[in-house]
């Protein structure tokens, strides 16, 4: 199953506001539903953005607007979440081609979806590589946090894609995906990835992490990454950080597992990317129940950085960046996207 | 207002499961009640226990029970809740009285309860004086865990009565208390009682607070404690060893604020202490919303604890412990119970 798809000239996506509980699959037709669902979260993570971009683009085209009418509405689809850089990349990437026609425009589409499943199969092995080499044969437990599985891509994750990878080949013991606050990303969605993969896992607060490592219940913490600037600090969502720091102080492996596209060389360490603050209600409030007093103010930082000297090694589709020996995006050469049997 | 006292021939507490929402006074006739109370955290935090200890074993000496069926009793209330060490030490202050009869044994209930309320003033005291000769004179913001405040206690709190004394003598700057997953006493009571003493706070996500230290947000970080063993080593409400390493990696204060009775000098270091896991339940449902798949189980351990290698002080009612300097419980006298005039 696919978290957004192409199918008979429309696109199809699953409801991920209606996880857990339910598995609803949203048929789309037109361009303002799309936009809708993007602003709802329906259909969200950084990759699978992406290909909303993309399809979204090759949906209008394809009902024959072209020229002014299609800039226009990419404009507007583009802008649907402001701060999702990858939703802005799919649609500029699609409309590159906006003059050749819709057909190829929707070969771009549809090739920004196969390229995402085809690097996370490539994240998987590096990633389940690395695991051994670092950590030896055998089954290992690895603790992670929010949602980096196929509900944020295609088919398959970025940091969840390295577990679902070490589940295929037996060396995952168990997972361990904190829950996640204020949005319960790791409940709501990676839990239940996890289930669906009949891959071993408990879920824990995201406060017990760190206590829970040094009591050995996981051997290693991985996570995705929204920006890895030029010295391999990382942007990744709230908590990330905290985890890093219990990691590191039993000695346990951070790896961070993201595709090329996440590394941003024009951004030179983590202390000059600003970070978006979510506002009061996110934090106070849970399906309608008010969890603090009415009067009370939050500070709701989406996410946090973790700086390099935290950081074991970075994963993405094309290499392993070995951080902990001081290897940085600029010094390690690009390898080869690898497929399920390389 | 109290959070737990003597009226009338009955106990008298604040139903915390009730907080913020509503002020609920529960009146308990009977052993099972309190009982029950204790187990759903309606009374809840060590000082408070220790006074539901000693008013539970008054409470059925008053009602006639005696000899071998009040020790049984007793032994029933003082398992109520394994971890908490203060419920335990309660009911044993109060049962060496047993023999007395049922006055003597209530009139060392209340004084357990007229302790406690100056035991935290005393705490207020040497912890305000211990934060102004560690960071200076001026306005300071504070992290802090769980609810370590008069609804923990009686009347005034151990980490947050410091606080509070802080904020009465205008050197708190801002109080920034964790949510505290899964049951969010940061939110529900610690928020609530910020809000009642009218001092400024900003609520934080449990994940965000090491974060937060790294960016400045607050300039020390301090918890409660449950158990305090003789190395210094301190079990807390879970969480509490995540924020000393994000205080540690800083060089922060990490105060820990808890009445004598709370060190446990038979117990030698932290690893010796069994830690409660309260089950899945409270993970994966909020306000009957499950927030995980059906299937999902969770590791949900009530405590953590924290090494003394990230303890900078111990603060008692009788004493400052500097445990960053070498000093453990069993190397610095007692000192005499404060006043708010000294």
């Amino acid at each position: 199953m696919r978290t957004i798809d192409w199918v008979d000239g429309h696109i199809e996506l699953i409801d991920q506001t209606k996880l857990p509980g339910e598995l609803e699959v949203r048929t789309v037709t037109e361009l303002d539903d799309l936009i809708n669902d993007i602003k709802r979260l329906a259909v969200r993570g950084a990759p699978a953005l992406g290909v909303a971009g993309g399809m979204g683009v090759a949906l209008i085209a394809q009902q024959g607007l072209k020229g002014a009418e299609l800039e226009d509405a990419s404009r507007r689809l583009a802008n649907a979440r402001p701060t999702a850089v990858n939703l802005s990349w799919g649609v500029r990437r699609v409309m590159e081609y906006a003059n050749e026609g819709k057909d190829r425009i929707l070969e771009e589409a549809l090739a920004i979806r196969d390229e995402d499943i085809a690097s996370c199969y490539s994240m998987g092995q590096y990633g389940a590589d690395l695991i051994e080499e670092l950590l030896g044969e055998g089954q290992h437990a690895i603790m992670t946090v929010c949602n980096t599985g196929g509900l944020a891509c295609v088919e398959r994750g970025t940091a969840l894609g390295v577990i679902q990878t070490m589940f295929e080949r037996g060396t995952l013991k168990e997972a361990l995906p904190v829950e996640t606050r204020p949005l319960l990303q790791g409940s709501r969605l990676t839990a239940w990835e996890l289930e669906q993969m009949g891959a071993p896992y408990r879920l824990i607060v995201d406060s017990a992490g760190p206590f829970l490592l040094r009591r050995g219940f996981a051997q290693a913490f991985f996570a995705g990454a929204d920006r890895i600037t030029a010295n391999g600090d990382t942007a990744n969502k709230i908590g990330t950080y905290s985890l890093s720091l219990g990691a590191k102080a039993m000695n346990l492996p951070v790896i961070v597992v993201a595709p090329e596209s996440t590394i941003d060389m024009e951004t030179k360490t983590g202390a000059d990317i600003e970070i978006e603050d979510r506002g009061t209600e996110e934090v106070v409030n849970f399906h309608g129940v008010r969890t603090a007093p009415e009067e009370t103010q939050a500070i709701n930082p989406a996410f946090d950085v973790t700086p390099h000297e935290n950081i074991t090694a970075i994963v993405t589709d094309r290499r392993v960046i070995r951080v902990d020996r001081g290897e940085s995006p600029s010094t390690v050469p690009l390898g080869p996207i690898r497929t399920r049997s390389n």
